[in-house]
């Protein structure tokens, strides 16, 4: 096989796949639209079943598994999990069975966190489904096993962004209630292992103290599938206008609202998937 | 056909059907089970897919078609939807399209707040869902269509009941956040729309104040099923020991601390049953 017809058979036009259990990965999307402008993204939201935090892993894979398949009917050149909950009960399982490179929110944060951190203690905030896993706690460990973990399941968190109640004495005082343990901890790294938790930062860097470095997935993730996307030659020609397809399985009355202040431009293109 | 054959062929060994998105609706099944100690009671709560509050119509719809066909599948002779969402987007179809006597949890509610308001003015506070359906209002008009009905959606209210914070100063806050509004209308009847929030009762009543009457569905709603019961002769002999067989489409981690405080007592019963 000569390199041009190689070339001439790049997946490179084909669209990023990216799914979540709601909107909060609109978060990432916003970032690879910032750093990879040509690439065409289909981002999948399962907002009629959301939030995926609370529930079993059992089921969170079940939801994941089906959310693959459908992003893999648009031919997706890559998948990016960009829910924290999916990656924790469902990331081993698509590598293991799915022929689509994928790329998650959990690893490249971790791989930021070991970097930075100097006292070796980190703290995570995330949801029940995902500090319950120990994802995080078993990427930090791989990378360095004498860093120190100290996880926080914080359930308020995302119905306070989804409420858009992100700064204000009562969001202060949850996130204060749910960070006050953490704050004992003398981390100086802390990981939002959430994708809607980078709406909170402000306010979560004010309870925590300018001396704890926050730490969130969105441009670690970007970077990593960037370095994908090298490594394979699966970048999209630069004459390619990126276009940002939104579908989701259910539209309540707040969505324009919520998708918007998670992916920080207008959404275009929004179509309503019905799943059994 | 003798009246003896028709005692014979009588439903009343039959199980009562129950659904909900989730647990709360077990707060009518603790009524159930306090004023039809008799009855069987088969519950579904859609675990996997809660909240429906937050849901657009169609999808609680869907949903809701859904639980009824389970519970169909164990002859029932009379199905409660025990969820405002789903009565406030399902009860109408379901009527319409279903064989089966339905006893919902806005009606009940609506007659004692008719019967109790001096002022005319009553409160109805919700899910997003319950309060942009105007079933509500739409109950209380039908009765008497000189009141004043104010509504307000309190969607941070369900994640602090499934979070166990039903009391304290944070609780009080949000409380108030949503409920200062309400208190400005003068009205002398708060509806509790949502079958959570009778946990929350204690706290309210804190924030509105002792003049204003709570009115929550869950006794109303066993008292017109029992008369449903005494007008059709469904009622399970005196000997039979009623059971509580719970469905649920997933069991996450805090199932049973929560699960055990909607309904008061230990739960025995419980199979996950995966929907698609």
């Amino acid at each position: 096989m000569t390199s041009k017809r190689v070339s001439r058979h790049s997946k490179g036009h084909r669209p990023i796949g990216v799914f979540d259990s709601g909107l909060g990965g609109l978060t990432v999307v916003r970032e690879i639209r910032r750093r990879l402008p040509h690439e065409t993204i289909v981002y999948y939201g399962d907002v009629a079943r959301l939030p995926y935090g609370t529930k079993s892993p059992e089921q969170i894979l079940r939801f994941s598994i089906q959310n693959t398949l459908f992003l893999l009917k648009h031919k997706v050149k890559a998948l990016v999990i960009a829910c924290n909950s999916s990656t924790s009960a469902a990331a081993n399982f698509l590598r293991r069975h799915f022929n689509v490179p994928i790329v998650d929110v959990v690893q490249p944060a971790a791989e930021v966190a070991c970097r930075s951190t100097r006292s070796g203690r980190i703290g995570v905030i995330a949801t029940s489904a995902t500090i319950g896993s120990r994802v995080y706690e078993k990427a930090l460990k791989k990378r360095n096993p004498k860093v120190k973990v100290f996880g926080e399941a914080c359930p308020l968190f995302v119905p306070l962004v989804e409420e858009g109640w992100l700064e204000g004495k009562i969001t202060h005082d949850v996130l204060d209630a749910y960070l006050r343990k953490l704050k004992k901890k003398k981390i100086d790294v802390l990981i939002l292992g959430c994708t809607h938790y980078p709406l909170l930062k402000k306010s979560i860097q004010k309870v925590m103290g300018s001396r704890v470095r926050l730490v969130d997935s969105m441009a670690p993730t970007v970077q990593q599938l960037a370095q994908l996307f090298d490594r394979r030659d699966l970048h999209a020609a630069k004459k390619q206008k990126g276009l940002l397809k939104i579908y989701v399985s259910d539209k309540p009355g707040n969505f324009v609202k919520v998708g918007e202040s998670f992916l920080g431009e207008k959404m275009n293109f929004v179509e309503v998937v019905r799943q059994k």
